[in-house]
């Protein structure tokens, strides 16, 4: 399953479960994510995809079983793309509709409580890049102590900038050598200032989505801290020997039609007690946007990042983000531009606002062009 | 052959020839021109091609005959885009290959010639954009009577803008009111401040590349200013009614081979007497590179020009000049840029640089990606 010459040798007495979230709809990679086909299934940097990536990273851990949460509209897909991982246990596990992560989570320790009420689940975004996979493999198995023990372990990411768009989390550093730490407080995304402070303090991490807990104990957690999240999946009639998406599917669209969405950051690790931190250093990103990508792939001398193509002509640019599939990509003169090129779609967008691509889908959807979502 | 409700109901008793120069196999359009593919054989605004728009622009004049000159490699696709015209006397002639205009004007008219010596015959390149083919047609018949008289009439642009990337003609309009106005002097492309001076001036003209001539005035012409290209001509032995190239090909290829390449104007406009020239003021452009595609085509309100792209989303952008397809095209806080899309090439230029297009051309030609070009 992996790249011939890569072989992991690790035999784990006491493994875990990793659940993938796969439900995420982002629109800003678009032309090349769509609703049916969002960052996850897309292969970013050429290849795989990053939801393949993601499972093939976790198959050395060694888990007992694989839980892909992902929604209605994506399922098919996310399944065909898994179809290749022979004698790998990975279930993919439907949620009718997107309801942010506390309700896939709940969903996912819910089924994992029914078989293995202890068991230390891994939960994993299926949209990150990680460059060192020893390093992470390594992260999590010192998590999974933590997280045997009843913490709520969370991976920090070291700040290597002062960067915006991520949630940061302190912790109290002053006992531990290496963590895990005590988390004192999530704080949302920062504004440069506050940003500079976290990455001068030292003891600021970046909140990377990552968690490691026992089943029972985030179900705990929501008992207490999301009531009715906790009640709705409370009637649950599990037929405990079965994984099988299918017998779930329509007690999981009743609990669904009674539920808000919510992140699992904010309805219970921002007010949970006994939360940790650990450190990761293992070249971490969430790749959030076409803009990232110089971040986590390779660059010529002047910048310029080119996927996919295996011809490229580059005169005079410098910084920019082209993916042109299997295209020869030509650029002139040019400097910090995203250049996405699709069957259907080509986009062409300053960098520094790569955020606005999201504003394209929306006015796309205003005009009920459709066919390009 | 024109659309339908346009009709141009003309009857003249004394026609001419009309010679249309099909040969340039120009990178400035790359990647959308290619070496077979040039930029009279493409549909620069989208439907018919530059070609095919110059031929029915001069259907008009009801031309005795249309002789298209093009190259061996071109010929293909020349005849094939002319099939559709039905009833039209056009003929394709075949040069071995491209040796600029002197030769290919030569050709032409060592041809006419042979059938009617004193016939007017008007040289066209098939690649220019005209916006009022009412005013050409007015214009060409005017240039028509000073041709019958023994002048070597030239089209004379009256530039709007101190243009520095088109040759100058320099007219002596002391004596008549509208011309046609003895030229003084050909001026090769001018530094911007010679340009301003040109403008000013008033009597200087662009170079547009339009003459008429009677066939035996412009080959006694060459025969004074160019003997070697007439004595390599001289040989040719014609079968008087027939204009089928097919007869002709040997007998060519072997003047190709004497001869050099050169342009008219170089050759006999610049040393020639009796040239004068007629101010044409029909909305012309060369369209010598993607850069001027917005002095012919609708813009939108912030100078944009999309072609071919039946959707468009533009979010602050200006200045930009994009070519599609039949894709969609999203534009995102960027100005003056070329961008062409093709079904495998992508080129991204900036605006002011778009005559580099040809180093990206080079640069193929250097690496032997032979199938960019």
């Amino acid at each position: 399953m992996r790249a011939a010459g890569l072989f992991y040798i690790i035999v784990l007495e006491d493994s875990m479960y990793v659940v993938i979230l796969a439900g995420g709809s982002g629109t800003r990679f678009w032309p090349l994510s769509r609703k049916l086909h969002p960052k996850q299934l897309m292969s970013v940097f050429g290849g795989k995809s990053m939801l393949q990536r993601t499972v093939e990273r976790v198959v050395p851990l060694n888990p007992k079983r694989i839980l892909v949460v992902t929604n209605h509209l994506q399922a098919e897909e996310t399944r065909r793309q898994l179809e290749y991982l022979r004698g790998v246990r990975v279930e993919v596990i439907e949620e009718p509709l997107g309801r942010n992560t506390a309700p896939a989570i709940c969903l996912a320790a819910t089924l994992i409580a029914q078989h293995d009420p202890e068991a230390v689940m891994a939960v994993l975004p299926a949209d990150h890049y990680i460059r060192d996979e020893e390093a992470f493999s390594a992260t999590v198995l010192r998590a999974r102590e933590a997280a045997r023990n009843g913490y709520l372990v969370t991976l920090g990411i070291a700040p290597d900038r002062p960067e915006t768009g991520y949630g940061y989390i302190e912790a109290d550093t002053e006992l531990r050598g290496d963590g895990p730490y005590p988390v004192r407080r999530f704080v949302e995304k920062p504004d440069r200032e506050r940003a500079l402070e976290f990455l001068s303090a030292g003891n600021f991490y970046w909140n990377s989505g990552m968690f490691l807990w026992r089943a029972d104990v985030i179900l705990d957690r929501i008992a207490v801290h999301m009531p009715e999240l906790a009640k709705a999946f409370s009637g649950i009639a599990f037929s405990p020997d079965i994984w099988e998406p299918a017998d779930l599917a329509p007690q999981v669209e009743a609990v669904y039609a009674m539920i808000e969405g919510e992140s699992i950051d904010y309805g219970v690790m921002e007010k949970a007690e006994d939360v940790v931190v650990i450190p990761a250093a293992f070249g971490w990103s969430d790749v959030g946007s076409w803009s990232a990508l110089p971040e986590v792939m390779d660059q010529d001398a002047a910048g310029n990042v080119v996927i996919g193509s295996r011809e490229a002509v580059i005169t005079d640019a410098a910084g920019c983000i082209a993916y042109g599939g299997e295209k020869l990509v030509a650029l002139v003169g040019v400097s910090d531009l995203i250049v996405v090129d699709t069957p259907d779609a080509l986009l062409v967008c300053a960098r520094e606002r790569a955020q606005e691509v999201k504003k394209v889908v929306e006015e796309l959807e205003k005009r009920g062009l459709k066919r390009y979502l």
